[in-house]
């Protein structure tokens, strides 16, 4: 309920204001009465409603409504006597209702009359507030924003995307429209008006932001060309000059033209900021109708509607969900492997897009410089890439090559900071959806690898891309430790995949005490003289590996290490025992490289995850019977699943590198079903 | 609940670990069997208790548990066997405590022993999450923080006053503690531990804090001299280096020594920032416990307590509570006015501190320098005045004069703006405790003035004055319009007495209106030839005043500005007509301060509120009958009340200066009974 409009109205004079449908004004009698008045008439157009009340000390008292639409007798009045005065009809011409009001001294002569001419307009700014795509008629609802499937609340997203192909720029930077294929980026907001054909003089309708909001926005609006043709505009007009810019970091209020009669203006809402850390997504858009007060003064806000948008936040995929197109480097070496993850793909049925070298430039880890992600709304999904600040070789590929129409860039820049290897997006996974404590994540959890939090001289992820991940909200992330890592990232110990049962995915986990008990089983059943890396330079038995015991202690480390995350993972993904799959992977520590670890032989969890069909890193493990030992294990562990597992060997060209498949490659995955504003 | 921590034993070896009592360890059995591994049977000190779960596809089943204690006789090993092991009491000696596993092959033949020795601690990082000014043991509710009088969560103040008077620097921009009266500004946090008298070789305790929170708050330790003299410690010595610091924004991590057996270490915390824009008030401390991870690795941490703190609000105190003192200026043209308020003040049975020129430089304004208001916990509460970034003569008052033992400071410093007639903080007020629509408000809420949102060119509170203020959370901003204002400030046109009926106070506000009714009425009543400012050059009559047609229309745009005010204040106040009372005020607008509005004569809201005694700038209205009509209006209005009204001459030292009684003055007030972490 909107609380009334003080009006003042003054005997011997006529008043003149325009009446916003649904609200009410109201009128001190006592203070525009004559010194001596002692009573009061009050007549009007059956147009205007009124209703008088004589506030008493405790309560106000109604008095009586008028039978006839006025009070013809004349009424006592009070200090405290005040008329409420509304309408139900928008005016047709201005200033065709009235009401006037009489003042009576003692013996009831006519001390003075007062009169109030009024023009009556309907004004609602409007927005998509029940998520349906469609901008209805001003829902109550539309000034605030709730989660949830019983929420409300209107959506925006951030023109990060790119229209044209031809000197790319992104949208957001863009302080015009210049394609009419950018509307579709940006909310669709109403304003909705009746009234006269014109609004009485001086008066305006003005959009304002606050200055903090308008960092994060834009709004633009249509230019007055006849509404019939609209669509035609849309589809056929070079039309710069037809959405002119109403509001934005410079301009925080703008006015927008009144058109009488029935009328709705079409205005467009355009996100340019991501939620942050220092920015909680909300935007609140006013729009205000101002009077004149006369010469030099300032008109005065006498009505003002709002909306509110949340900004849509960057949402991850995991590997859960359907891939669309894999992203891969080629190289000068790398022809092999290139080969088998084109097999792997073209039979999964999936897109293969190759990075070629003028444009890598040697820099083969594809899952390092960028993280595919998606912005969603009601209206509008596109595809957005997370651009890491980790600018090797491959640092101009997101934008060169993925941005352009309908496929969203966003990047962080350090400030005071350094880059490290933990803010390559090998570092940087999500958890399918889970339920932890009763407490639903349907688009899972961010995972990203940090260092100790009670160690001093950790490498980190940067502060910025942090502060980025938190601010998005809908994935809340998780902390592991990698820094015990040579190259620091999470998927060198932990993926996901998809399984038919139980959550719906297993959690695999690199575990030296697997690999140990494999080989020492190996052992056991007489095959301690099986060779790892046969043929390889690096070539040993299986006994020669297991009698090393600086190795032993270095994985009984790495072990630790990875418990720990284990248990950070469980407790933070509500997972139990038979969530997890702990795969026989080794890893050997390097002093020179303060301590820290990579993998011993190829790193089968770092794996292209397609559906039910993995791209593992061919391990070289110890031939038994002809075939692989830790093939084999890697088979029965996770065949059951119904999962099918292709070795790709990725031994020289990425392994030796310290990378592997998932190092290597990249995947754009469909978005979730699950729509980010039923969050609860 | 704690998740259990995964512990690595094997067989053939001696494992050595640290027992937090509360948690529980974790082993995997079939991990660390020998590959042949059938059967298991496990033997502990009756000081160890354990449960096995032998998990199954749905769901874990447990094992009876052993009688003695142990599991003697041989149990089925599964693929997920798993070991839960606690404790109940902290040891007395390092690993005085044994639990060990045999494994058995397929008949019952022992294949290996795995052997665990364990140290069980308590540890608990305390801190006094229940506000009652005491640290309770390992309070459930200390690592998360809620509002309420059924809320939890300890408190920690901004160090913002300043222990020494001589070279005087806030405490919180001191990196160590340099006198024991600092302590008391600090929150008490108590390390307890219980244990052998020292840990086992490379366990550690580390205290450590996030890089955001590190920003705003500092840890310092108590040095490892014996407890029982700590109260002498406290009042006697010099102590530098009995509090050394732990943490700050360069040190996020740091150790804190263990103290064998039942020990109780204090720490202190020191708040360095208040909430603001980019710091919603939450700090989260943690402390871990560190195991060695063998040579060059870093420690891992095997345990985490943490605590949160909400640094408290800076809270405005409003004109219904107790004065303390009164602050003024003496000028060289003040003399009278100066005697004045010193006698309603003395009469009144306040203090007066006036702050004389040598130090007031010709600066009169003492509202608009500073603020008054206090902080407040459980274990503190001291004054605090903010310095606005008005900065004319006054500028050094509040730093040199004010700041010193328990009397805190802050400020903050426009970023990239200019500072205007809006930071002065006359146009910095706050409302009586209200309750608006059922919300509860009870600090009341602080009241400023801007200009239009709608306006382009208005003049404004700087944005870093604005955030601090809408980050305090405790009195929610109102922001009225008060750039109609020549001087611009909210106090030109509205204040709050005390009443004793109704809601405890009246919002009295300027109004032309009342103005122009009273004097018609004296019109009427015979007395149109009376004079304003009788003797002064301004002389003038009141027929002389109400037929000045431009001047009438003047104070038609100022009531219709107030009465935009009047709409707000009743909304977000919650209040009806009956709680507010109009002053008889006129107002002159000049064309050449851009059509801005001052007081034309003495303007009696800007009063100074001492209880129920008035300090009202003497109007200089017309004489009836040897009474001021204003005079004799206001009294008929405030004195029903029970105020006293004490009429003060401010004409020539202020009101022609363009401020009043209010703007030449301050008053430091007592501080709420309503504690503000009781909020809902
Ligand atoms: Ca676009
Ligand atoms: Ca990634
Ligand atoms: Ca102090
Ligand atoms: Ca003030």
């Amino acid at each position: 309920m909107i609380p009334p409009r003080t009006l003042r109205i003054e005997s011997g004079e006529t008043t003149r204001t325009i009446y916003v449908i649904g609200t009410e004004l109201r009128v001190q009698l006592n203070r525009c009465a004559p010194s001596q008045c002692k009573f009061f008439s009050i007549k009007c157009n059956p147009t205007v409603q009124f209703r008088v009340e004589a506030g008493a000390s405790a309560a106000s008292v109604a008095m009586a409504t008028p039978a006839g639409g006025s009070f013809l007798s004349p009424q006592l009045l009070t200090k405290n006597t005040v008329v409420f005065i509304s309408m139900k009809l928008a005016s047709e011409l201005v200033n065709d209702s009235k009401l006037s009001v009489r003042f009576y001294g003692n013996k009831s002569e006519l001390l003075g009359n007062a009169v109030l001419h009024l023009t009556a307009v309907e004004i609602s700014l409007d927005i998509d507030a029940d998520r349906d795509g469609i901008v209805e008629r001003n829902n109550p609802n539309k000034a605030s924003w709730k989660w949830g499937p019983n929420g409300h609340g209107a959506i925006l997203l951030v023109n990060c995307d790119c229209e044209s192909t031809f000197r790319k720029e992104l949208d957001s930077e863009d302080e015009e429209i210049t394609r009419v294929s950018d509307l579709k980026d940006m909310s669709k907001m109403i304003l909705r008006t009746r009234g006269p054909a014109v609004l009485p003089e001086g008066y305006k309708l003005s959009l304002h932001i606050s200055r903090s909001h308008a960092e994060s926005v834009r709004v633009f609006r249509t230019s007055g060309k006849p509404q019939g043709s609209t669509l035609k505009y849309l589809l056929f007009k070079l039309f710069q000059k037809d959405y002119p810019l109403v509001l934005n970091k410079e301009q925080l209020a703008g006015e927008v033209p009144y058109v009488g009669g029935d009328s709705q203006q079409e205005l467009f809402v355009e996100g340019i900021r991501f939620p942050d850390k220092d920015f909680d997504g909300l935007i609140t858009i006013n729009l205000s109708l101002l009077e004149p007060s006369g010469q030099g003064f300032p008109e005065t806000p006498i009505y003002t509607d709002k909306v509110m948008f949340r900004v849509a936040p960057w949402i991850m995929t995991p590997n859960t969900l359907k891939p669309v197109e894999v992203f891969v480097c080629s190289t000068s070496d790398n022809y092999d492997f290139l080969k088998a993850i084109k097999s792997l793909v073209q039979s999964s049925g999936y897109k293969l897009k190759i990075c070629h070298e003028y444009m890598n430039r040697g820099d083969r880890w594809m899952q390092d410089e960028i993280e595919f992600g998606y912005i969603d709304s009601p209206h509008q999904r596109i595809p957005v890439v997370l651009d890491s600040p980790r600018d090797r070789e491959l640092e101009d590929f997101p934008y060169d090559v993925l941005l352009g129409p309908d496929f969203g860039y966003v990047t962080r820049y350090p400030v005071n900071e350094r880059v490290s290897s933990l803010d390559s997006f090998g570092n940087l996974e999500v958890s399918p959806p889970v339920t932890v404590n009763g407490k639903k994540y349907p688009l899972g959890r961010i995972i990203i690898g940090v260092a100790f939090p009670t160690t001093a001289h950790g490498r980190n992820m940067t502060k910025v891309i942090q502060d980025f991940l938190w601010a998005q909200k809908v994935q809340e992330p998780i902390a592991l430790y990698s820094d015990w890592l040579v190259v620091g990232h999470v998927d060198e110990f932990m993926t996901f995949v998809p399984a038919p049962d139980r959550k719906g995915f297993r959690l695999l986990l690199a575990s030296p005490d697997a690999g140990y008990k494999l080989f020492r089983s190996l052992q056991v059943k007489g095959h301690g003289s099986a060779k790892l890396f046969q043929g390889k330079e690096e070539e040993i038995s299986v006994d020669e590996l297991m009698s090393n015991e600086e190795f032993r202690a270095e994985n009984v480390y790495v072990q630790n290490c990875i418990d720990w995350n284990r248990d950070i993972l469980k407790k933070e993904l509500g997972l139990d025992d038979e969530d997890i799959i702990d795969l026989p992977i080794l890893f050997k520590v390097f002093s020179e490289e303060d301590n820290r670890a990579a993998a011993y032989y190829p790193d089968m969890v770092n794996m292209l995850v397609l559906g039910k069909n993995l791209g593992i890193p061919k391990p070289f493990g110890p031939q038994v019977r002809g075939t692989c030992a830790l093939e084999a294990e890697m088979r029965s562990l996770l065949e059951p699943l119904g999962l099918n597992c292709t070795f790709i060997d990725d031994f020289a060209s990425y392994h030796k590198l310290l990378g592997e498949v998932h190092c290597g490659s990249n995947v754009r995955r469909e978005p979730f079903e699950f729509r980010w504003w039923n969050l609860e």
